[in-house]
């Protein structure tokens, strides 16, 4: 299984809670317990795990990556797009989330974010399961 | 399975290491080939692979960490934990291991730090062992 | 199966293209679908993936790195590699890419790097393959 999931984005940076997509994904299989893991194909996004009740939490990362790699700065790749490779890598493009019970294990306060630093653009995810296979 | 392995942290900011803890959870299963997940299910705690032999290493990565995302900024979020948030999604809260012959396979110099930013708190850890189902 | 790739590096920071050496490891191995586990048991080198297409990228990469934590800066650690630990930890020394019909899934213009802060040194690399298990 490698779910694809296509993802469209609006603005030049971008923070989306993809945590109800994902956990649908997720709950429509039937594994009981494993880890689901994600994986962003591209060089100018990532993901991230943070708090999604306060927005301003995002707000600070946006910021905070903005003060460490500016959108404009003395870059060499001339696509205009160099803060955003560097920011993708920083952040890295893939994760993974425990599955227990059949749902996804996040923490109280975390949510799943698509991290787009280049767009708007049509962006795809990759999803996969693996199920545990013992009881260790 | 899904362990959970709860610690005490006891300042604001603590890097605990926790190779031995995590080490003696991998040994007291049988699993002789797989990999150990492990995930922090908080949004101002991660995890970071580093040195554990001269702690200033651990010292500098702190200082830096605090020098790029300094504890009193200019933030958004008003819970005086911005930096926290910020420095978690910087080192991500999610790593693995290999398990090699029963044994968790870290390099030589290699310990695992479960990093507080906004301590002290009760924390918890999950871990999760995949036992490899093949040869290859 | 644990498999130890031998790299030597040639310079103090190198981003080395693993990539069709990763590759030529999956398609050796009658993987058709699962999940390439990449670990650096090293605390002074990293792995990253980002644009292969064009260098200046990870040049970018690299100097806002270097302004970021410079090699020369204000450490405790004395060996004259602070920065390089930091780095290490900024970046991560593990990733994964999943694996569909016995190939490598990477974005079109995504790479596989071994980041080298400490060299010229001689270096490992882990790979372990997990095979899907099951067709959630």
């Amino acid at each position: 299984m490698n779910k694809v999931i296509n993802l469209e984005t609006t603005r030049q940076i971008e923070f989306i809670d993809i945590t109800s997509l994902i956990r649908k994904e997720v709950e429509a299989r039937n594994c009981r317990e494993g880890i689901c893991f994600l994986y962003v194909p591209h060089t100018t996004a990532a993901l991230t795990i943070n708090e999604n009740a306060d927005p301003d939490v995002i707000r600070d990362l946006n910021h905070t990556m903005e003060k460490l790699v500016p959108v404009k700065g003395n870059y060499f790749h001339r696509e205009g797009n160099a803060h955003a490779h560097v920011k993708a890598s920083l952040l890295g493009g893939s994760t993974f989330i425990f599955i227990r019970d059949g749902k996804l294990l996040l923490g109280t306060w975390q949510g799943i974010y698509f991290c787009e630093f280049d767009g708007p653009r049509r962006r795809s995810l990759y999803l996969r399961i693996m199920q545990e296979n013992s009881t260790y």
